[in-house]
């Protein structure tokens, strides 16, 4: 029998990635993400949508994150680091950590003394992550790690790693490749807007390559207490549960607009309220478990969907999961009912549960 | 361009799998797990060791509990079963419950009063799992789901389910199509022993089809507080930090022994700090995370090793981590060093990080 093995993104799509032979292929094995079809949630879009969930969350780290850090984390070898460094309580300090533990080189996470949380910290932690908390806040941190980075053989793995951007465009050439062709939407959380900037980039290029022959047009949905792109204006403080998309000054802005623009697609905001309500849909009626800020994608569909924004045309839409809902149990927690109480008896229990 | 997309393990594997045409698939596209060969640990071992870890907590769920989950649903359908049922407190009540929402049918998990704290339950709760805390212990929880399951449409789903074996040897078959060939070891946790008795299975059946031409040796590791098979008597308060292996009777245990004593395998105890020492290796070393109960594999393997076991022998290894390490994210904050303190300052950051 001969070997067939998923060998992670940058062996599996070399061709299309800024790597050589000489770049050395730090994986987990990332990508190869499930595309899952909606059993139930898709009729409530409207009736001729055909909806399919990336469910990010099922990557080594959890999170979509791992795509573009074992770029980042490879090209940094590559090039001597010895270290990498980023500003982040989050996703990306956890990934960082993971793909240099696997490299053998030191990850060093920045934080605002005070300010997270042990617990959102325990990840980063496990993997090895040399934590700081500086007695700063979050702005401090990042000129912190950036004039480190601009002076020691120590690579910036932040959002504006360009590095970052090409890994993830990887999810987009496996969206193509499981379907067959691009969908006709593509829907996203939009926070820091690095993940639609990298889908949009690799629709475009699968296009390019002739290995598709249309482009999605991309919808962006951003938290309504941080939807800076949505209002056209920074917002000083961000407020939302969704903390994985609370950023009020998005470092691919730009890039996030123009793949709107050129995507002739559309930005939104939804609330809170509404992200939740997607969360407790996506994994009690899907049985999908997905992080807050991951829902903000399903979220802004059904609000579109209210808008008549599907009608009965017939269509594809890819929504992206980002995350895992495990990475955030206290949500579930807060989120989920007390057990009921039963004495020890089989009839009064078959009585509750309507079976007598 | 043609479609191509992993379709879960049911239909991967049907031919192999006791359904038919009749037989719903409930899937989550589980599966598919990715094998991750060792970048650092395979050379403690021994010169001649290579050593892969098959990497079970990307599952949906994050437990390779799904892959018998979704054959003991999809017969539970199939059956005509309304609910399923079961008594646990962990990664097969998540499991469970995840499928269950899936096929849009109610999943219902009994957990003694008291007994349980609500994080671990949050990811079935999430699910919409139906919880209920019995006045009673876990031994009267069994008792219940049994009756239930015997007198009405409810389909109990614990390790005694037939179908939860067959999903689960689908993971021999992925690491023998990975691989090429079997490996000359499995490793794996052994709790309620249904994992090791469904990778035997599995080698066994690749082999009987003319798959692959030889077996695997089995190596099966138990907590040492919890470690029936290994001293050969019941254990009436198993304890162990792992609390994913925490059996003391297990359901599998004449299956387990044949497998072990058929492929000339080894079953040993490992202790909890042996199991701490693996699972933190793991993360910080291999940039894997898994649960506690995950790490006894590798745990066992490192005790091997110290033996003589592998010597300079040239072999090739699988190790089975079962989770993921955010289904025990208490453990990761307890095991995990304190964040440093720095000042707003360049110069002291780079002199602590050793740069200047």
């Amino acid at each position: 029998m001969a070997a067939r093995a998923w060998p992670g993104v940058i062996e599996h799509y070399r061709r299309l990635l800024p790597v050589s032979d000489a770049t050395p292929r730090i994986t987990l094995l990332e990508g190869n993400t499930p595309l899952i079809p909606s059993a139930h949630l898709a009729e409530r879009l409207g009736p001729g949508v055909r909806l399919l969930f990336k469910y990010e969350g099922v990557n080594p780290t959890c999170s979509f994150k791992d795509r573009g850090m074992t770029m980042a984390v490879s090209k940094a070898v590559e090039e001597g680091a010895t270290a990498t460094i980023c500003a982040s309580t989050g996703n990306t300090s956890a990934a960082a950590a993971a793909y240099c533990a696997r490299a053998g080189i030191q990850s060093v996470v920045l934080i605002p003394d005070g300010y997270v949380a042990l617990g959102k910290l325990a990840q980063a932690l496990a993997y090895g992550a040399r934590t700081i908390a500086v007695d700063g806040d979050f702005d401090a941190c990042l000129r912190l790690v950036r004039e480190i980075s601009d002076n020691y053989a120590v690579a910036l793995v932040n959002s504006l790693n360009p590095f970052r951007i090409q890994g993830q465009k990887t999810a987009a050439f496996e969206v193509c490749d499981a379907l067959g062709a691009p969908p006709e939407f593509h829907a996203l959380p939009v926070g820091n807007a690095g993940n639609i900037t990298s889908y949009w980039l690799g629709y475009c290029e699968y296009r390019e390559q002739g290995v598709t022959d249309r482009l999605p047009h991309m919808l962006g949905f951003q938290a309504a207490g941080a939807a800076p792109i949505v209002t056209g204006g920074r917002v000083d403080k961000p407020e939302t549960l969704a903390t994985a998309i609370r950023i009020g000054n998005p470092a691919r802005w730009e890039e996030a607009s123009r793949a709107i623009e050129e995507s002739a697609g559309r930005i939104e905001a939804v609330s809170d309220d509404e992200i939740v309500a997607a969360y407790r849909e996506l994994s009690s009626v899907e049985g999908i478990f997905c992080e807050p800020a991951s829902a903000a994608s399903y979220a802004g569909l059904k609000k579109l969907a209210a808008e008549g924004f599907f009608g009965s045309r017939r269509c594809t839409v890819v929504a992206t999961l980002t995350g895992h809902g495990l990475k955030d149990p206290d949500r579930a927690v807060a989120t989920a009912a007390e057990p009921e109480q039963a004495p020890d008896d089989i009839d009064a229990i078959v009585e509750m549960l309507g079976l007598a």
